[in-house]
């Protein structure tokens, strides 16, 4: 084994070396146990080293990791424009579920707040990761100027997603990730259908991404699935009674 | 007009007169542009006075009118366990938006994180009107020992209205409450419908409910809203070509 230490790194690279470090610690631990100490250590290197990149100490490192996984994160929902969208919206969602579930305690003491090293500027980085995806989605809808009612829609399926990301965490992790998929792209289509159901701009951008879906695909699949439960229910589509007078 | 401070309080009711006034200010302004001469002012008293009572300045009265706000927030969800499900949790859910809607700022602060005043304690009230709504909502469901999947859904579904309630504050209240609350009825019967396409203890409770509904109720609304979003769909229902070998 060679000491990292005793590599030769550009200035960039013992960055990078140095924010890989705090990352795999802020992950798994809460901020507040995270230490400088702890970061050389499993970088290999002096604490004198990690103060000469980051002087700010440990407030600048992690906000240079949480920039990092924050860059990453948007990455997640980068997706060609081609496909049926309930397909393109799974690789994406895949990509950041799998983020929440390599860095459990380190995305749940950011999003949840109240870490001591929350600030202002760590707060507009997540929300940034938020205005991004929401960007990306509307974009894959392929409305253009959206109103309020398809931009509250995408921001509240990206809050749900936040939320039960955290909420599966805290469950320990139940029900499996591949079920939490699944059930998280069921309930974009099914809040879709159901915002498209009050407004004229969502109804035609639902129309839009249900023509491109496959009998095959995650939508069919949840179509047939939703046959028994709703079967009974369509004597609520009748007209109600009109009083006797 | 009387000037309060001269009027004599018991000290239940002084401590009382101080709490609303801080909710008052805390409503509408960032925690940290209140301050406790501001909370005097409004309560027509001295700042020694306000200090007599909470010793611990302003992140003690903080915390007093978070936790009176808290518990004003768990009252929204106390409904009697009779008649359809959509209407009880209209009703609830209408006391939730309104108090957003009077508490806009203090809402946001608090739920937003990152804010001056913000520790784990007061996140721990937070969570509390969470589990609370969580509790309550269950009851209503009448399932006997929720699974993972059921207590997900609706702890999933109380998050998507803190953070549509977030969005819709910082989309400038729009569209109007009366329709954001309609649709977030509408979200809660789509999760559990999509839900209920995944989980039988889920699909057991959505028939339940479902078999209360009257034609002229919100749900009912819904169905027959849906019947033209849905109708081009109907084809997804239909299993997959296999294809040819």
């Amino acid at each position: 084994m060679t000491a990292p230490a005793y590599r030769r790194l550009s200035v960039e690279q013992r960055r990078r070396q140095l924010i890989e470090a705090a990352l795999r610690l802020f992950a798994h631990s809460l901020p507040e146990h995270v230490s400088l100490d702890g970061v050389a250590a499993l970088a290999g290197v002096s604490r004198p080293l990690v103060y000469r990149y980051f002087p700010g100490g440990k407030q600048q490192l992690y906000e240079a990791a949480l920039r990092s996984a924050a860059d990453e994160l948007k990455q997640c929902f980068a997706e060609a424009g081609t496909g049926p969208l309930s397909e393109r919206l799974s690789r994406a969602l895949g990509r950041y579920l799998r983020f929440v579930d390599e860095h459990d305690a380190g995305f749940m003491a950011l999003l949840q707040g109240g870490s001591v090293v929350e600030t202002s500027r760590t707060t507009a980085i997540v929300d940034e990761v938020r205005r991004t995806a929401a960007e990306q989605i509307l974009l894959h809808l392929g409305t253009e100027a959206p109103g309020p009612r398809l931009r509250v829609m995408v921001r509240t399926w990206i809050s749900a997603v936040e939320g039960a990301s955290l909420i599966w965490l805290d469950e320990g992790k139940q029900p499996e990730l591949e079920e939490l998929h699944g059930w998280l792209l069921d309930n974009f289509v099914s809040l879709m259908v159901a915002t498209a159901a009050r407004d004229p701009q969502t109804a035609e951008a639902a129309q839009r991404a249900l023509d491109k879906e496959q009998e095959a695909g995650p939508v069919g699949d949840l179509a047939r699935r939703l046959v028994p439960v709703v079967s009974d229910a369509v004597r609520l589509t009748l007209p109600p009674a009109t009083p006797e007078t």
